[in-house]
């Protein structure tokens, strides 16, 4: 199937217009016409190359919504005009234990991501969303609810599940106490997930400056890092901290906030974090952990609590041919929206 | 009540025998004439004032067994005559949540430990087991059972509990997947108490020098960290890793070494950590934790355990005036045994 999309042809280039073929269908596929891409953070260090070489030209994006336009003989869940989605993944070996407890994340051969990453059946590199089309297997295709709307849907195939899987596995319910660190793309999805959950999240931020935004999302406020009398105060007063913020930093500013055996979850950070103190940690058996997206079966859940809970991310919605100037704003920092391409306006060339 | 034991008078001081008072029964106290004395390496850092400067003079010591000499009249579970140890805490509020649950050590107004700090009820300052007597209250005076060996039971009273406590935390269990790092006073424990406990146990030492030593105590082997190939091969190969490594080190080189969901827990080092990898974490939602000791119920349990499994540290007997030699021994570094001093020869002057 031709395609077109946007691709960075070296680590230094901006993205231009890519056309390319999308495999045929395999029986077990899945074709869908992109409507929606986000732009996630991941995708500006893996284009730069910040997390090893590439293999270009490359397509990036793995927040994808779209409709279905074909499907393969043995597909039995999906039918032409279903809206669905893809997220970070495209496929796993499906054998091993992770995968088997939906935890495709993690598998143990390793997943294949959904852009840069050899094909496990014909070895050729996935190219992502930011694309017109894209053929996926129907077991990492998602169905996007009928309450969701779908320009703001994407998100939630990244950002979304990474905030909510963590969310989960610590078992934040009604009346958890939950620390969110930092506003943007996943910070933001962390503070309308856990008060949907139930919870009594705070946003932590180096100043006060976000705290119309944070309350506005559903936080009872802003706790300032800055604010050496506040943070004193608030000692052992979360059960879990959601860590988006996606540079170098130290936990141990935030390792007394926890309450006894509370957790620090890193989902921002991809790499070297600062020197930390063993003490808080030894002192109030407090532990710092890492979360990876979340499985397939975890990423259908958090769409449909989305849909049930009426939340969307706070996206911002541009051209495909603004993709170059959306990375420049966020290479800047400090964005607490997601930019959403609409793909409407990139055709196929005849 | 007279008694005499070995003080520091200041940080860069040897200690020297020092006649002090201990204070006059309350109800719920019960006297003690000290048998044997453990020397851990955390006594030397607070004699060195290294973690923070400290109420000179000062009668270190927090692992302690001996008999009891006298009770209160509001004493239940001890009588003149029993067999008890006392370990890193004498006090906590017994009121909070934490003290209700049985841990008192993160005791929310903050617990009472054996020496250097002030008595909750009369201010002075507690003094530790390298002496002739202590007086202790009831809730904090553990049971030595008959099947100890008194002489070689003190080191349990915290090597024990700081390496028991964290492997029931994490839930270890006939065939759990243990590492240890490090074969010290904590480690050799960890190695003990693990095996008994059904794990399948791995010490992770710099070289293979200690091997035999490790499969004496019971573990399958040493894992080499300088060996890159044998610790690729022992990627997501363990459930929990104990560390007891007692200096600043990186973590980032044992976390891939946890399966998915495992938990490195920091024992050894309380203070300042390297730089760490927030990959290996957030790629198998690994976790690095502290622990403090443990609660007193739980230090029963873990004397209960070693009498039940006839588990006892490896000790090297002294006398009190040794000490100092001890402590310059273990300043040095490496050894793989505790010193416990025997207090016969310790006596009050008329």
């Amino acid at each position: 199937m031709k395609t077109v999309g946007y691709a960075a042809h070296n680590s230094d280039a901006e993205m231009v217009p890519y056309h390319f073929e999308r495999r045929a269908l395999r029986a077990n596929d899945v074709a869908i016409e992109i409507l929606f891409s986000g732009i996630c953070h991941s995708d500006l260090h893996t284009v730069n190359g910040d997390w090893g070489p590439q293999p270009y030209p490359l397509v990036p994006g793995h927040e994808i919504v779209g409709r279905v336009i074909e499907v393969g003989s043995d597909v039995k869940n999906y039918k032409v005009g279903d809206n669905v989605g893809v997220g970070c993944m495209v496929d796993s070996c499906q054998e091993c234990d992770q995968c088997h407890s939906h935890e495709e994340q993690y598998c143990r051969v390793g997943m294949t991501p959904t852009y840069g990453a050899p094909d496990r059946i014909d070895g050729t590199i996935t190219q992502g969303g930011y694309s017109k089309h894209i053929v996926v297997r129907e077991e990492f295709v998602l169905s996007i609810p009928d309450t969701l709307d779908m320009s703001k849907a994407a998100p939630i195939l990244c950002a979304g599940i990474t905030t909510f899987s963590p969310l989960r596995t610590w078992g934040v319910k009604e009346g958890s106490r939950v620390g969110v660190i930092g506003l943007g793309g996943l910070g933001h999805m962390a503070v309308k997930l856990a008060v949907a959950m139930g919870a009594e999240v705070t946003v932590l931020s180096r100043s006060n400056k976000k705290e119309a935004d944070a309350k506005e999302l559903g936080a009872t406020g802003i706790l300032a890092s800055t604010d050496k009398d506040a943070m004193k105060k608030a000692t052992a007063s979360f059960d879990l901290i959601i860590d988006t913020v996606p540079v170098k930093h130290d936990v141990t500013v935030y390792a007394p906030l926890l309450d006894i055996d509370g957790t620090l979850v890193i989902v921002g950070q991809v790499g070297p974090m600062d020197e930390f103190m063993s003490v808080p940690m030894i002192m109030g058996r407090r532990r710092v952990a890492g979360s990876l997206i979340g499985g397939i079966k975890e990423t259908q859940e958090v769409l449909d609590f989305c849909g049930q809970h009426n939340i969307h991310p706070e996206c911002k919605i541009i051209r495909p041919d603004e993709v170059n100037d959306a990375f420049d704003v966020m290479a800047k920092g400090d964005i607490s929206h997601r930019y959403v391409m609409d793909m409407s306006s990139l055709a196929v060339e005849g």
